[in-house]
């Protein structure tokens, strides 16, 4: 699985159905010796350790992976790791790396390779937890209203979300520094201020401030975003009564959000973590009887 | 488990006993399926592997954390990387950090957490270790007089021996250089040359000496301290007969400790790395007990 | 095991035996609760998971080691390094070290060591591999020629082929730089040209070329040395009908062979890979059981 617009909604509705199965106890174990590897060439402990989580869990095999030692870094293309890793007889790969689709110069390995993200471009796996823990609460997806705040531009959460989101029924709303808008960035969505969206949205997803990316054209400092664009306890008191809160974390506490909203009770922060175990289980597990594996 | 100090003798008694037992050949083997994971912040293969093969051996799964690609390291509190990990169904872990006392911010984590060692306070899986090697040869801990020979006032080795031993009935002394010792230093103990500790002690305890701590102001080298406080061969000779060497490693071979003794029939070194294994699978099997888990 | 020298034709024979076993779907695995652990203190990530996972389906729990964080950078002798992780419950250790034959200082240790490879002495794991690919694909050693070409002097590789293919009856030829060839190289074969060698062996071996051994020395560009001694389109048409072409990997692609050929119906290039993990099996099954361990 490479990105969301790949998927059907069909596909997504069976992974989504999957997890939910996983978080309410379902338990699914391989049948075999099978071998995963995590190649993360960009670093996301997060994500990195709820795959691997997610595969002991299935029972799989998880051999360990270093891409600060690896050859790529003296000059082995990822073609060539990726088969080396193929050859030695893993048998599933879940790949991170900075290259924006990075996996279409990976048309030739056999086995299957999940996209544990790709540059700004993709990021599924964190899409379906996103889906799931949204359809945990609503039972649905048509009709919601998600409002969407920060650089959706540069976010591959928001752009896989906001696609998904739209195709299966809901209404997507951004917000944030008008500078970070173009038409590109509003494909899947309308551009709304902050506290016209917060009254109004089911789902209320918050980015993360990519310090790393912004240093030089972000012309305002943390406080002044918090008090601008971010989730303050007086926002938080004009939201819907039902409606959450996401994140896909790490989270800038005072920034994005206020440090005690973070785990307040409508917040779905932690549980997102929680259920991104269950939605890598469902992901993997199609990939893997795709292939003719069977679990037990 | 956090400090020595927490632990009641009769606790102490317990976790020495078991691991005892494992020593000699007792395995337990949790039922179910238990995830944890050892998050080191602060570099220690040695402890971190002796943790690692005593979950093994426990029946744990590990699940490798990679603190120096963390979050952490971007500026994602403590509190929410270890929040993190318990959304990821990690069901226990071992914390090692160089803050004194990180456990503190650690108040509402609900998993149980196993201090590998906080800044120069406390290191208690190292001290049970220490008093099983003890209580191994000798049978008992009162009346024993136990010598502890370096910079006792920055060794969280030192600090927690020197109190459990003390409370548990033995004898404590300590020596080294004299500006390494004030008042905080000698709480449980009491200052002694080298060479009127060394002929009258059951216990010889030597510390590394921390020369990234000390380079500033120590104002001897190593062989002026080897000659001044360390274990030559000629002060080996003067030992009592049944006394025996600890260290907890890594050594300086030829500072604390003459490279020819490291091995000999007294030292205890590579015995406590051996030991060490089973006190932490006590300490572990204590931690998951009190949170239902059962063995086998 | 340390090196090809020490390893009598017999006992090659029997691990090739072993290891196409294994290639042909047999499965061995050990009896009760075994510990490895690979100590790779010069990185290679493709040596060090071929050998986990040889060690995982042999059935042994590997313990990981991180080599960049351990007491080894701190000052600890390796000897010191190896005796604790042998203290700690380790039963086999597999090592890689820059120093050449890093192993002398070794002897007291107990348990089994596995030689990853050491300086640019030894490599017997990849040799290993070599020659089952070899023997795979004709059944034999006796009167086969091999061509080898690169930088034999620096080559662990090379230098361990070269005597082991020698002595089990096959004729050794050398090619490339001639400033890279003095008496040393020439021991265990003879030197041709690479148009005069290529048409003539069974095996063609090629070296990768250590561009980082040898910037200052190397008086032609990546293009120039595949123009005159590289593996070009044009050359791979002279070989003979059945000849196999073999690389170490990783692959300089178009120095030390066209990119076209890496994957050629003749490459055996990620065979060598595949059959890595079963040659290390065989190496780690007779080391076990030489320790009394059993495999069912």
């Amino acid at each position: 699985m490479f990105t969301i617009t790949e998927l059907s909604n069909e596909r997504i509705n069976s992974i989504v159905t999957e997890a939910l199965a996983f978080a309410n106890g379902k338990s699914a174990k391989i049948e075999g010796e099978v071998f995963c590897s995590n190649l993360f060439f960009e670093d996301s402990t997060r994500t990195k350790t709820s795959f691997d989580i997610a595969e002991r869990k299935l029972g799989l095999q998880v051999v360990p992976f270093d891409a600060s030692n690896s050859s790529v870094n003296k000059g082995e293309s990822l073609y060539d790791t990726v088969k080396t890793i193929e050859s030695l007889g893993v048998n599933l790969v879940v790949i991170r790396d900075k290259k924006d689709r990075y996996f279409d110069e990976l048309n030739d390995i056999k086995i299957p390779i999940i996209n544990g993200g790709d540059g700004t471009g993709n990021h599924p796996s964190q899409c379906m937890l996103d889906l799931m823990t949204i359809y945990q609460e609503f039972g649905k997806f048509e009709g919601l209203k998600i409002g969407i705040v920060g650089d959706v531009k540069h976010s591959r959460v928001a752009n896989s979300n906001a696609e998904a989101l739209r195709r299966l029924g809901a209404k997507v709303y951004f917000s944030g520094p008008e500078q970070w808008f173009d038409e590109g960035a509003l494909i899947n969505g309308t551009y709304l201020s902050v506290d016209e969206m917060i009254k109004d949205v089911d789902v209320l997803m918050l980015l993360r401030i990519q310090h790393e990316r912004h240093d030089a054209k972000m012309s305002f400092s943390a406080s002044e975003y918090h008090r601008k664009y971010g989730l303050t306890k007086e926002r938080e008191k004009a939201m819907k009564k039902e409606a959450i809160i996401m994140h896909p974390a790490p989270i800038n506490r005072g920034v994005e959000i206020d440090d005690d909203l973070v785990e307040c009770e409508r917040s779905r922060v932690f549980k997102q973590m929680q259920n991104g175990v269950f939605a890598r289980m469902a992901i993997l597990k199609e990939a893997l009887e795709k292939e003719g594996y069977t679990f037990k």
